[in-house]
């Protein structure tokens, strides 16, 4: 039987907890003013996050790291609200939470501010086309400078993907992967990547620069483990990448990406079949969301 | 005669030409969500913008390299509603404007959204005591990545910045420096630096990051000419900076500060007096704000 469930979005700032159709910011928030915050996109199924606590422990991180004034309560009583709308309304859904370090008058220095929430709550519509088929993807032009202080977390600094998707939007691939300053492949614009090759999965470190995903660890520490294939985090060089047997990308709301197609490395168009190992960890993500 | 003015802070978003004293933002917007905007920072004396068409140029160059969509005749708008409003109330203040690529559903790609505009007027206090006696500065341990594609502009993804002024606010000096990832001096954290070596004007040139400001392009544009001075951007390197006769650094805001001490390099503490050249640029940037 299939519940009927409200239209999505809606949204929650803060101590508030009544659903909203509308939100808004003060002109004044840090978020706005420098991308002085943090956010997690988290997938929802059947109105439960699978990875909740993958999630929770970037956001502990990043707020630890930008040393953010930060109310517990108010955190718990935001999360609550959240936890309490979809255990009512079980959507499988995208929530969309953003931290930032509050309101302050103008000036680079954080002064006496403390945290503000932001929630969204999307509607999500499933299409595992590429899931099944494989995708394209494209080097970008755009690259990733590096070292960032903030590497692997994600900040509200990210223009370097949005103008890496502006670049995918203008031509006709699947996404883009996208190059450190020093060369190496650090991931595609919103999806980490990984390789295979003799076996061994392979997927750059991302100490010096990258987002640091949550469908990335879950393989890392749990999907590898448990399927007892043997893991490296190392730089990934273009030559490493279309050298390798299999190729996905991944994140934690649209799942596992088969990797059929890499253009934009010279003029070759390099294909690849979808891969078994690929195949197999692609499975167990699954049967991890639906448990 | 001194007129009595209204207080600020007020704001102006798009076409709202009506005086607020609050101002929001929806939650959807991509200057929040990703940093996907630009922002000037402008200083008005007396109701006058001494350097508009400054401003306007590095916003016109920020916009173009976004690739934004953008209704002019709204833009045109929102400023004549500020210059109404100053014409009025001929404040010497600051007037903070910040353009966003507009609201847009969940994603990094630009999708049809239309650039939104804010601009918060704000109270300045005089404080010209650094501007007299000289400024220290410290070496920041942030560094700036580069290169990055959007070098020189000013846009929303300032994290870099607030993270170096967390430094400064935490120690005891007036300004931090920050180097770029191949080590060399880049800038203040809101300011630009120039030195002086054998009457030479240097500033370093910052094609793969940092923020190229009006003072700091007034200063190349107009006032080393009028002063003939010979001027030079390069690679600044802390030797360099540490040899200099006399440095000083500068935004349109605060205008000019001489630097007196400098640290973070090493143990040494670096002093030097308040050097002849730094004081007849900053008496031809002061006569140029208030012409």
């Amino acid at each position: 039987m299939t519940q009927k469930l409200p239209p999505l979005p809606i949204y929650f700032a803060n101590e508030k907890s009544s659903r909203q159709s509308q939100a808004t910011v003060d002109i004044r928030d840090r978020g706005l003013a420098y991308g002085d915050g943090i956010f997690e996109t988290m997938f929802v199924y059947q109105g439960k996050f699978p990875f909740w606590e993958y999630h929770q422990r970037r956001l502990q991180k990043g707020l630890a790291f930008l040393g953010m004034t930060f109310d517990k309560a108010l955190f718990e009583q935001h999360c609550e609200s959240i936890f309490e709308y979809l255990k009512n309304n079980p959507h499988t859904c995208i929530v969309k939470l953003i931290v930032t370090r509050g309101e302050s008058a103008r000036g680079y220095a954080p002064t006496s501010t403390t945290a503000n929430f932001f929630t969204s709550i999307n509607a999500f519509s499933q299409d595992a086309i590429l899931n099944q088929t494989g995708c394209s993807v494209h080097l970008c032009k755009e690259v990733l400078a590096e070292p960032v202080s903030w590497a692997g977390l994600k900040t509200l600094n990210q223009l370097s993907y949005v103008l890496a998707s502006k670049e995918r939007i203008e031509t006709d691939f699947d996404e883009g992967l996208v190059c450190s300053s020093k060369g190496h492949i650090i991931e595609a614009t919103a999806r980490n990547i990984f390789c295979v090759k003799n076996g061994q999965l392979i997927t750059p470190d991302l100490s010096g620069v990258g987002v640091a995903g949550v469908m990335r660890d879950v393989i890392i520490e749990r999907i590898a483990a448990e399927l007892s294939i043997e893991l490296k985090l190392c730089s990934l060089t273009p030559e490493q990448l279309l050298e390798a047997d299999e190729i996905f990308i991944c994140n934690s709301v649209t799942g596992i990406w088969p990797v059929t197609k890499v253009t934009g490395f010279g003029a070759d168009i390099h294909q690849r079949p979808v891969g078994a190992i690929t195949r197999k960890i692609q499975t167990m993500a699954q049967s991890l969301i639906e448990a």
